[in-house]
């Protein structure tokens, strides 16, 4: 049996006064997903542990069964890797904005968030010369994002950031967040990558006529590569991602799955989910187990829109007819809750559904926080997905005899 | 109050197609094991924790509140104790079989599955000479299964088997799994005893006649003694078992428990459950605490047989019959789980049913693995279990003050 992982980004949410108090899921049109409910087995999860409030990064690690707290540091290893870059273990990456200056202060932290590709091209030529056998590398992202990545021995994520996150500030100094000798020359070589960046930027011929210019680089994120194994040897199934969006396919690059990124793919509310379905089946021809990641819930609950959410569901919803059907074990379910009324992400418990073979089908008819709460899987962790899946594959090692 | 635990082995199941999508327990008519839980409070467990796979020595372990993570090595030890060896600390034990050995593979695992005493008789005058202050222990246990311990200092648990688990293969040699003094004095002790048992059995008189003869020994399943607190000192409960099986007596054993078979038990599928009854309200006018272990289900599992393991069920059902108006604290659940479409364990949760004075009876009526998923107890661990029956019983300790 292949197996179909479904996560609807930041999909999970309160009661919303906008929906009469039911949360998108409760107020969204979803015969396929009560379907999938119906046949299956269901339940909330905690991604990480009650309360606490997961990052995407750290969301989508703990369903994999990494734990965060061994494999994560920051979040700019898994954009570097989005961005393209193959980390090697040791390497510290941040993830970067080309941003506007103006009598010293930050006047826009994104450059008008417009492509900045030419101004990443020209940062390549940038050697750091302060601090012995260290090779900064960058990769351009979407629009004003790229990423940056230090190559060397004894580099350290343990520094700050130079994103002052505010405008009206000045771009600060990235300084060293303990005394070790890693901080230390990671703190000192980001300092002159800035200094060289600020450099070539003021004097880039792209500069005379942008509005607004590209005159700063904003460094936010450091992490640190780990040692993670591939998902395909910790599990030994072979894998793809289908996903749009730097972060969600950078994390599946550290893992070791193929990356898949429909054409039509925009990662935004309103996404093309039916070609995600499409690669999905095609990859599940190939692959053991396929990772379907649908961006638009979590931008529509950050922007607090709660009817933009629940469109987002209705199409999620479409899209699960397309598989609802296959010989498959689908498990549906989201990374963190992103409340419309929060406008972020919270700790709350996120609703899970598990169809397929040998399910233990419960009483549960409709898809949402409430009702799968009264499931046969009750409350689950994060950690628990992939043990839960390999045991209904029957691909668990036996503990004992 | 006194308490009951029975062990139902193996008998949590999933939908089986030939039950019309029922698990055993949802398929057998059960009147005494639906009473149980209609006046009870009910849940699922995970023996070890959500999708991992217990053995029934780990699952064991964990019910009785020992973390195997702690106290488990490997199951030589419980089948050692279980054949009526009392292990010091640091003895090294294996399961082992007399098996077959023709033009230098093994031709029969079991030596035709019939008895071997004579052989494991003879094989207790081989003294081990190549390895210091070393000495063998053997001792008889079903048909062609015998125990082994080496009792000396500086023992390990981290060498191979020599049963090649598979017909057609020369028997293995015994290595150590590392490089300490311990794994490579433990080989070296194997090795010595296995080339005499080849020697004494080539040469045995019994083997003259008996077809398959008995010409080889297979050891599996090392494991170390390790310093486990009696069940009566860590819990303050004198304790009986009533079982039938090596590993189940052997746990018991171990535990410091004091085991009853009855005369008529068979520890097949055909049990006399009954005996078992009986047994237990004798057991119960000397002991605080008795725990009861009924095999057949684990066994129609194993051999995918659906109905039977209805019966076997049916049979337990007509047990508690005996057992339900006794003034005991009553909890009836699994070591784990045998699916009969997998013939194997599985990492699914078991149903679990507690009554007795005290409880907060919740309205689960039917006793089966997806009613008791609506129960009181929720979603509880193997390691919750003693805790939780101690509570019920108000013998557990203040933690503050």
């Amino acid at each position: 049996m292949k197996t179909i992982l479904i996560i609807a980004d930041g999909a999970g949410d309160r009661p919303e006064k906008a929906l009469k108090n039911r949360t998108p899921f409760q107020a969204a049109h979803t015969p396929n997903l009560n379907a999938l409910a119906t046949k299956g087995i269901n339940g909330i999860m905690d991604v990480i542990a009650p309360g606490i409030k997961p990052g995407s990064d750290t969301g989508h690690l703990a369903l994999f069964g990494y734990d965060p707290h061994d494999y994560y540091t920051g979040r700019g290893p898994f954009e570097a890797a989005g961005a393209g870059i193959t980390l090697k273990k040791g390497d510290v990456a941040f993830r970067c904005n080309m941003g506007t200056v103006k009598n010293g202060v930050v006047a826009d932290r994104r450059a008008g968030r417009k492509p900045t590709s030419e101004f990443v091209e020209a940062l390549k030529q940038i050697k750091i010369e302060t601090v012995h056998g260290v090779t900064p590398i960058v990769a351009d992202g979407i629009a004003h994002r790229f990423a940056l990545v230090l190559r060397g021995q004894d580099l350290s994520w343990r520094v700050t950031n130079s994103d002052p996150h505010d405008t009206g500030m000045p771009v600060q100094q990235v300084k060293p967040l303990e005394k070790t000798g890693g901080a230390l020359r990671t703190a000192k070589a980001c300092s002159e990558f800035m200094k060289k960046a600020e450099h070539i930027l003021a004097t880039h011929p792209s500069n005379k006529t942008r509005d607004p210019p590209a005159n700063a680089v904003l460094i936010r994120g450091a992490g640190i590569a780990t040692n993670m194994p591939a998902f395909e040897t910790k599990y030994g199934l072979s894998t793809a991602a289908i996903a749009k969006g730097t972060l969600y396919e950078g994390v599946a690059r550290m893992l070791g799955m193929e990356v898949i990124t429909p054409k039509t793919a925009t990662g935004d509310k309103n996404e093309d989910c039916m070609a995600f379905a499409k690669e999905t089946k095609k990859a599940l021809k190939r692959k053991d187990f396929v990772f379907l990641h649908i961006k638009g819930p979590d931008l529509a609950g950050h922007d607090g829109k709660p009817e933009e959410k629940v469109e987002t569901i209705e199409s999620i919803d479409e899209m699960i007819g397309e598989l609802l059907d296959l010989d498959a074990l689908i498990a549906f379910t989201c990374d963190h809750s992103t409340p419309c009324n929060l406008k972020g992400h919270s700790g709350d418990p996120v609703p899970i559904a598990i169809a397929g073979e040998g399910i233990r089908t419960d009483n549960v008819t409709h898809f949402d926080e409430i009702a799968c709460a009264q499931g046969g899987l009750h409350r689950i962790r994060g950690s628990d997905l992939m043990p839960i899946l390999l045991n209904i594959l029957n691909l668990n090692e036996k503990y004992g005899a």
